[in-house]
């Protein structure tokens, strides 16, 4: 079997092993956290450590963190009803609720009118472009964000955010909104009561202790500077690319970006098709977000951003970690440009 | 430190090591579900072979299996907005979306008028309770029958099912939604447009993974007989603790239960207290269902079986489980015949 090579980190990241240790200890704890004897205890008191882990990872200390199935959950309990304007440019999880009616600039860059009626994510994941955030605004997506740039939530200006473990090592399906203190939502999910009345159901608490410790582990990985190397490996990557290929576009390349994220345009060379190549080369790369990547359909960020239809459908999306060496990088430039040449010249 | 007694099975269930290996297992598949490569595939791969364990083991080859984050989420997607007729002895996570009109006979049967405008549990979480199902009933919530007694949903006569991996030995936080085949539900978390459109957000893989190990597991032991022994068990015990208490309930006894479960009440002796002194005494057992246990309040179940204030505020549930042996089960009511002679001594 050929070594495979996963760049594909901003749909979902290899569990850490930090995050790994966590669940399987978290399997002995037998209690269901809402009941009240010494196994109950056990349960609620690990989840509770989990929930100061990933507030003081999103420096978050004081701010209400209430556990969901994910960013996509957090974000219906954030966005449903309230009819909070959006770009073109956000995830389907968010837009899906709100009206996209914020203008997108050429570099990704959205204009927010009214904060306070307003979601803006702070990190793009097909493009990694990142968003300066109004003092005051309503609800940010920092699914994308959160452990791959410092991020406090305290100092955000935000009233709201969503964020997922899976983006930053943690498991699947457990993600988490966050509230200034004072705020409230209507709970969507009703029963038990459990999160403080905001959603009910029994706890995910091996994922919530996965969570917790990626959390933490990610925290630390940007303090030692892990994300400083990963964002010199993604510049040798572009650099390998465009020495070769005269055409190709770095969407978001003049603007501020997540330090893994490379979205790359050749005009007229189909997203899917490289995906497609690339995997059988032993590649894990994606055209577009992970959700909609069944879909054969051009990017929506990259039409919000003023890509005309045949452009957003050629784009695919390398993002690397920090398990990725140079020497992967290298290799997945050699293969991609060996590619790109014989579309250039099937093309010809 | 002591030896610790876990009686409380209905309120979440041990980790069993079949799901304990799958989710172990599941940790090294690094891929999202929703993502076309290799390493997506083999997630896709996992996530579909886990469905179709559930759907084996829950007798529902064919029907449709929408995953959640537990039978609470499943029951909002169920019943939001149906205004579907239940009685008071359901779970608060079907109650908060129905109008609480059903009749409750001193027994606990429930009396169906229009099963397609109804919601009905197949057995009870406090007393164990089983109901006759009639044809067409719109939603059953079967969390707490599956994996106790036999169930197949495609013989149910049920549209929709709900169901829960924790209470069958499955990791907390997952559950699902079973639909007939050709039924269809709206949307409460959008998005992505994982599971047939019906519920987005990136897949609990490795919680789902859980889930079809234990399904399967448990559909094993049911027919291994294991719970006839635990039947036999949930007897003995009973048997014990009325030998020597003159004035206990079996509330249910006379109605087809559960084989696990036994919900004792004696009046004036209060649940709350027994649960803190058992537990006191290094065995688990609650008060009411675990979701309100944290709330001292009298069981909304007894009253809706006609229980007064008095009487339903002295209920406990000793639920047990496969792995229980009759030493623990005498010893147990051993102790706690102990503390009801203190009780009765105190009271005269």
């Amino acid at each position: 079997m050929k070594t495979r090579c996963y760049l594909d980190w901003n749909a979902t990241a290899p569990l850490r092993p930090e995050a790994r240790d966590a669940m399987v200890a978290a399997m002995d704890i037998v209690g269901n956290p809402s009941s009240v004897h010494g196994e109950g205890r056990a349960a609620k008191a690990l989840l509770e450590r989990a929930r100061a882990q990933v507030a003081t990872a999103f420096g978050a200390d004081g701010a209400d963190i209430v556990f969901t199935s994910g960013a996509t959950e957090a974000a219906a309990l954030a966005l449903e009803g309230r009819g909070l304007a959006c770009a073109g440019t956000e995830h389907d999880a968010v837009s899906a609720w709100c009206e996209e009616s914020l203008a997108v600039s050429a570099d990704g860059a959205v204009q927010v009118a009214q904060p306070s009626q307003s979601a803006m994510q702070l990190a793009n994941s097909e493009t990694g472009i990142i968003q300066s955030l109004p003092e005051g605004l309503a609800v940010s997506d920092m699914t994308q964000a959160f452990g791959k740039i410092p991020v406090a939530f305290n100092w955000s200006g935000c009233d709201m955010a969503l964020i997922s473990a899976h983006k930053l090592g943690g498991p699947k399906g457990i993600g988490a909104l966050v509230l200034r203190r004072g705020l409230d939502v209507a709970a969507r999910i009703k029963g038990g009561g459990q999160e403080m009345g905001r959603r009910s159901g029994t706890e995910n608490l091996i994922g919530i202790a996965g969570f917790g410790a990626a959390a933490e582990a990610a925290q630390r990985d940007l303090a030692d500077g892990i994300w400083e190397r990963v964002e010199k490996l993604r510049n040798i990557l572009e650099k390998a690319l465009e020495s070769s290929a005269q055409d190709i576009i770095f969407v978001g390349k003049s603007a501020e970006r997540l330090p893994n994220t490379s979205n790359i345009v050749v005009p007229g060379w189909r997203g899917e098709t490289q995906v497609m190549q690339m995997d059988l080369a032993g590649y894990a790369i994606s055209a577009g977000s992970a959700c909609s990547s069944g879909k054969v359909k051009a990017s929506r960020v990259l039409r919000a951003m003023g890509f005309d239809e045949t452009a957003a459908g050629c784009a695919i999306r390398v993002s690397i970690g920090p398990e990725t060496t140079e020497e992967e990088v290298l290799r997945f430039a050699e293969t991609w440009l060996a590619q790109y040449h014989k579309h250039k010249a099937r093309a010809a």
